[in-house]
């Protein structure tokens, strides 16, 4: 016999089915128990008699053979897709067994508890509602990419193990690489900028690794980054534009999570840093306005300020400071000192950076060498430029900050299945390797 | 005016229209130039006034306007999408200049120079016929992708840096962790194994590492890695009936490249590593019967009989010795010195590697230290078994293998832009780096 899933039951009242699952509840009621089994698609309630499910506990995977039949109306769950439902089971086979779970994963308050939620990722995934988080990261990767294909975006594959630091910083990690160093790509940005020659329009979806000595509730040393980088653009503008169609329709496609999405008004307020910061000074009197980038306490109260003014909870800042930005960097011809960039800030964390980049060859190597690098080591990259770019941009996105902000989440390790960071790989290092911890920088 | 694509001109005769791209040739005949134009959608002629075009040459980006007008008669290109029209240049404006070309990359003997093509990848990249390798890529990941949404699956970020070896081997990259050690993954697999438990089916696309100190043309040190897995089979053919829906769809997506994709038969077939060897020394005389895996001539050989015998360019090679396969790998009940795993083979190279796994937790850990590791050191892993799996089993498909053999490609580096190996990360290491190469094994 085929197995169906436990949400189909329902269309086969009367039949002989097959269905399997891990153990969700057991309860025993005298001389009948009932068994709610857990599949992909939800829950079924099985009645048994003792004697099929002996043994059985919790976390137990089962398959079940019996008749799906009514359920008595006060016994009715109008919640429960198989609320009308249950199946009366004739046979019972245990496919893998459990001595005992260290706690209760599927109660509503295991959140409140980061490092169990982490060390047992493997059991507590299972729980429904972070099982959830997983297939909304899920469906946001789908749209992006769905979004970007109806635009002709090409998506392409870009390498993580690279020759050279782009980006800048030490922020980097080194791979024993044959006899060589190599490093963890900081940011595909390079390699979509020599695709955009063949594509004009390019993505791709990779992993990018920054090795931040800091525990916050924000970085993880590696993420996804869904990257995007587009040619023969009119103006910088265009990017934000593209940004905005992508981030409405990943909105438009969360919907079916019954999610409380951000608020965007028509048209994501756009405002230069040094604007967002005298607005901040007006609001609270914080003096941040000769400083280079904005305070996390300050993403948070311009995003407030943008609810309040446009009713939006998304904002774009912009002209970030020539010197805190990569050298690749378009600066703004009307002043040079800040540059034609943007950060997207969504709840009152940044969820996107882009901004137009410099397509000039000689322009490109005077900057790469300002900026304190061999103009040698990128002769690979620059090669793009020097058999002709045109006028182009990009941005990225943070899969697991957009995550953590359309669901509300309060540590950005909860937004992915396996996070790391300088104190964890799957297990907490420190135990795992019986070495020192690293020294934490304050962030 | 609004930019369009090249081959949008075709609807808009008599028109004045503005296109961009780059110059793929340049022709002066006397009073006018013409100007073939190459952007993303393909070649647009334009005929401008020699003024107009004064210093342009080859690979300059260029956006011009001008009224679009039919071909004289005999200048009509019936195999260019665009062939019935010209554009009658007003307006040129030079986007980004190019000093000099090193060599014809639109030549089409070009891919003969593996180093070339590779060492001025930016430029080669535009060449159309190897900008085709990567769109025929882009569509095989995304027809896997597709096939597995059609049948359930849920697709996950598997991480690249791990704690761990888990297929076994010295080919793993070694990372500075902070003060720690951590490794690049050699593949996804515990975390899909991992993932089942909340999912039940469950796919990946994903970079993998090896450390392979050898340089052939069929492996690389980063490479994409499309891998499944899927709990609750009835048997392991189970997999190689979904390994065989996804093949056929992406033969099918591929239609209309105007690929020659392999034959297949009816039910690709399915033999026994043993039998396999036994049926090449009939054949060719070469005894390997006693061999615990084939070598590249004998996959070559196998694939040659099922060719002849089933009309078949790819066949499932299965039991693998269980001493030649991984830890988790399941025995054969009837004969547990081999395995029920498989790989899919297609025109003489291994495109697919997959089984069934070990889910019983107790056997598993004896397994992990059979195989000389430490239960301890996979407690993590190994908690998804703890806390019960059901029967699975899955499968890798590897991406760069797959462009080869469908393209016929003679290298596995020209499957992908950017090829990682034990002598180049974008430029050959010895150049970059100075240092001395490492030795190659023979393989």
């Amino acid at each position: 016999m085929k197995r169906i899933l436990n949400t189909e039951t329902i269309k086969h009242l009367g039949e002989k089915v097959k269905v399997c699952g891990w153990v969700n509840t057991r309860r025993d009621h005298g001389g009948i128990v009932f068994i709610d089994l857990r599949d992909r698609s939800g829950i079924l309630q099985t009645v048994c008699s003792p004697d099929l499910v002996e043994s059985v506990k919790e976390e137990y995977v089962l398959e079940i053979e019996g008749i799906v039949q009514k359920r008595p109306v006060k016994m009715v769950k109008k919640d429960l897709a198989t609320g009308e439902v249950e199946l009366k089971a004739e046979n019972v086979k245990v496919l893998a067994k459990v001595s005992s779970l260290p706690f209760d994963f599927l109660s509503k308050e295991l959140s409140l508890k980061l490092p169990t939620l982490l060390d047992y990722r493997p059991l507590t995934i299972r729980n429904p509602e972070i099982k959830n988080i997983f297939k909304v990261g899920e469906e946001i990767v789908n749209s992006f990419r769905k979004t970007l294909q109806c635009l002709d975006f090409t998506e392409f594959q870009s390498p993580n193990i690279v020759p050279a630091v782009a980006e800048g910083g030490a922020e980097i990690f080194r791979i024993d690489y044959y006899n060589y160093n190599a490093y963890l790509a900081q940011s595909p940005q390079l390699y979509k900028q020599i695709m955009l020659g063949a594509f004009e329009r390019v993505f791709t979806i990779t992993h990018v690794y920054r090795a931040e000595p800091s525990v916050t509730t924000r970085h993880l040393s590696e993420y996804t980054s869904l990257d995007a980088e587009m040619a023969f653009i009119d103006s910088w503008h265009d990017l934000m534009d593209t940004c905005e169609i992508i981030v409405r329709n990943m909105f438009a496609d969360l919907s079916g999570f019954g999610i409380a999405v951000p608020e965007i008004c028509k048209g994501i307020p756009r405002l230069k840093m040094r604007e967002a910061q005298r607005i901040i000074f007006e609001r609270t009197g914080r003096d941040n306005r000769k400083e280079s980038d904005l305070e996390p306490e300050d993403e948070q109260e311009i995003c407030q300020w943008s609810k309040e003014k446009y009713g939006s909870e998304l904002i774009f800042i912009t002209h970030y400071p020539t010197k805190k930005r990569p050298f690749y960097t378009f600066a703004d011809p009307e002043d040079p000192n800040y540059t034609l960039s943007f950060d997207l800030l969504c709840r009152g964390l940044e969820i996107v950076t882009g901004g137009q980049r410099i397509n000039d060859y000689e322009k490109l190597v005077k900057n790469i060498e300002k900026w304190g690098n061999k103009a040698d080591d990128f002769s690979f990259y620059l090669q793009a430029f020097k058999y002709g770019l045109p006028p182009e941009g990009g941005f990225a996105f943070g899969l697991e900050r957009i995550v953590k902000q359309v669901l509300g989440l309060r540590n950005i390790r909860e937004a992915t299945p396996f996070p790391r960071d300088m104190e964890r790989v799957d297990r907490r290092l420190f135990l795992a390797q019986k070495k020192k911890p690293a020294k934490k920088k304050k962030k």
